[in-house]
């Protein structure tokens, strides 16, 4: 046991500049060598890299019992040194804005800049230095993922990425090496906090969506331009790196289907709730057997009863459904600097206890090379909300253009029209079908004479 | 590509005898050695084990290409070779029943007996003969991890065991590597699906204990001797387990502070959704900073809006506190033969993934030495159901003892009495306290002059 450790804490992590104290305490110590410092750098400081770097200082003495070895920060890359304000007790000295030189001089990399480049340039520089990479870079790994993966393998390091998806929510280890023995033949996900907070500020407080995005911005869950969460892009990278994991193959996020929150409105949330659904963006990537797959992300109803319906405010989750394990779901926090780093020095901590016992987590599984299929073949149940003329045989009609598609009706609701004389709302729940035979369905009922309006047409999944 | 494989299948799983099929499908083979097949023995042929070993039959080829090696099923030990019926397609000539001899001819050893021994002595010589272990025995585990885990250590070899708490749910990989770079300060657990089921069965169906005991018996959720669920047994060793896990010490089964559901009325139950509760069985563990870990296992009101309180029928759900990742849930079926060898045949997967790549996955972490604190220790809040005297000053009497013990009341409700004329019900709720001072505070209400009967007193949770 270390003597240099705080008197007044008995059982605290050991002194991480003591190894024979890392080796075991209050037990006979094991009979391993002390290790070298792991040498970490921190590509990035934004919201997710200053968490990391306090919780890398902070949590020094247990990561290093953890780990085997002392983690040792040797910089931090940034785009302008001199700026302020820093995390406190952060060396100014460890401070530059040579990412990709940083890169080269590390064990462990952690890239947390974002975007493309210069990430996709620090993190090759990282593996061609033999460094192992842990990011958080989604829209990275989805237009880049192979690339990636080819060169951590061919340098023989980690690539690890657990807080790309879903934030603080263990999800991909889990799909990757948990699952490994299983089938996964589903994913439902909860993945952009930001859209979620904004239905359910819209669901709850009966916001419209202008309102709840502005909500959203005032609290700092969105971006003063919003889009890339609104529009459903970042869940569409999330999915395609889902997809990728969960059914051993290649899905580009140009494969994925992608319907953002944007014409969502407040009578969309309001028949929603009529119904017992809520409205939430999933992302939901399916594997069709052996003809492929199918990922989409888009706006959807559940039902209450699912335990999608109760992920609230900015929290994600992750419904997998596998042919031994049944329905698996994983729930948490999905954005925010310090939930965020909780991923990532997660990561740090694997790949560097791999450096230290000169071992590999599992490479890309992609032995299987299943197409991205088209949406169209996705099988889904359709909401359609109607204005109709309130007079006898529409019914009728509706029913028969939709039987004309060879889509069938789970249920019909007519209610006394809120459009004025002479109008009725019909809502219609088809049962599965086709998500092309649907919405030839919807595109002619809009061309029916009884039809006024389509209202609305939202899929229905989670049943 | 392997011409072998079937026409009809042209992306499926590639042959897995055929080693250059294992490499890599319509791109570029990658360059890695035909690897030798993973020599795999089963020990136990019950529901988990049958399970086990149809998945790897069934899967064999899509478990190859996951493993880089097939996986070769070298036997399989059962108590009588000889008795019948054996699942469908297994070689007959592969069952024996020596199953610390075929222990000791395997890359990797299955054991799936359950108990102390045989098990113990089977996985010490699957360890001396330098093969990795998978097991789901959380009793074994609880009573003898350390043992276990040394052995593992000094033989340089994986123990690995995700089935042994939560069945197919991610969780002991997720706490052993995701969160290990966060201070996990409690863990909340569902861990045992036949008193979920049977608690849920009196919470919807009104039935009593023997009751849905009896339809758990029935469904087989329920073994005829039901004690080792319904006293808290199987829950309490799976408390340790995750307490080991999740603080990075050690705490035995003995250590863990144990109630059954056996005096859970159907009164409690209505009481509890009276005052918008569900009684669940939790395994609650929690860090106390330094001073140590209270592990418990114990029936608890939680509140309708906490997610646990979700977790319905036979499924069991852990809800883990973490200081950076904030709260995460993990959700799925905590029991049964297929959801069990899910997880079960992932670790296979894993370890089997180390022996072709030379490598090892984490050893245990015990270096705090925490101790078990006594549950005294414990904060709670206590939902104490009393029958009081409807009379003048009684409220005031029963205030006066509370207050006295330090605790201080939260709720105070009065209804007219169900139990005879002259008699009222009074429901106190407590702000948080130690749980000494309200068992403490419970005796001394128990000797009031005013009050004629404590109906009950449960903990409240998950707030």
């Amino acid at each position: 046991m270390s003597q240099a450790a705080a008197p007044s804490d008995p059982v605290g992590p050991a002194d991480p500049a003591d190894p024979a104290a890392l080796a075991g305490r209050g037990r006979p110590a094991a009979p391993a060598p002390p290790a070298a410092p792991v040498k970490v750098a921190v590509l990035g400081l934004g919201t997710v890299g200053g968490e990391v770097v306090r919780l890398l200082a902070e949590s020094a003495g247990d990561l290093a019992c953890r780990v085997g070895a002392p983690l040792e920060l040797v910089g931090v890359a940034v785009k302008d040194p001199a700026a302020r304000p820093r995390p406190a007790g952060l060396d100014r000295a460890l401070l530059t804005d040579d990412a990709i030189g940083l890169a080269g001089r590390a064990d462990v990399v952690v890239e947390l800049i974002g975007g493309i480049e210069p990430a996709r340039g620090a993190i090759l520089a990282a593996f061609a230095a033999g460094a192992s990479v842990v990011t958080a870079n989604k829209a990275l790994l989805a237009a880049h993922g192979p690339e990636l993966y080819e060169a951590a393998r061919r340098a023989g390091v980690d690539l690890y990425f657990e807080a790309a998806v879903a934030g603080a929510i263990p999800i991909l280890r889990p799909l990757r090496e948990s699952l490994a023995g299983d089938t996964v033949t589903r994913v439902l996900g909860i993945v952009n906090g930001t859209t979620n907070y904004v239905l359910d500020q819209m669901t709850s407080n009966g916001l419209d969506l202008a309102a709840a995005v502005r909500q959203a911005q005032k609290l700092g869950y969105a971006e003063a331009d919003p889009s890339a969460d609104v529009d459903g892009h970042d869940a569409a990278a999330k999915a395609a790196i889902l997809a990728s994991l969960a059914f051993h193959t290649r899905i580009p996020a140009a494969g994925v289907y992608r319907q953002g929150i944007g014409a969502v409105t407040a009578a969309d949330v309001a028949a929603a709730r009529a119904t017992g659904h809520v409205i939430k963006l999933l992302a939901i990537v399916e594997r069709r057997e052996s003809r492929g797959v199918i990922a989409r992300v888009h706006p959807a109803l559940v039902p209450l009863a699912h335990p999608l319906a109760a992920v609230r405010g900015a929290f994600n989750a992750v419904y997998v459904e596998a042919e031994a394990a049944g329905e698996l779901m994983f729930y948490g926090r999905g954005a925010g600097g310090l939930p965020t780093a909780s991923a990532v020095v997660g990561d740090i901590v694997t790949v560097a206890r791999h450096k230290v016992g000169g071992t590999l987590g599992p490479g890309e599984s992609t032995y299987l090379s299943l197409p991205a299929l088209p949406v169209a073949e996705a099988l889904t149940r359709l909401q359609i909300r109607l204005v109709v003329r309130d007079e006898p045989g529409v019914l009728a009609a509706v029913a028969e253009v939709i039987a004309g598609h060879g889509v069938s009706i789970e249920a019909v609701r007519q209610t006394p029209g809120s459009h004025g004389a002479g109008l009725a709302d019909l809502t219609v729940v088809t049962h599965q079908a086709a998500e092309g035979a649907l919405q030839a369905t919807v595109g002619a009922l809009a061309g029916l004479d009884a039809v006024a309006q389509v209202a609305g047409a939202i899929r229905v999944e989670g049943e």
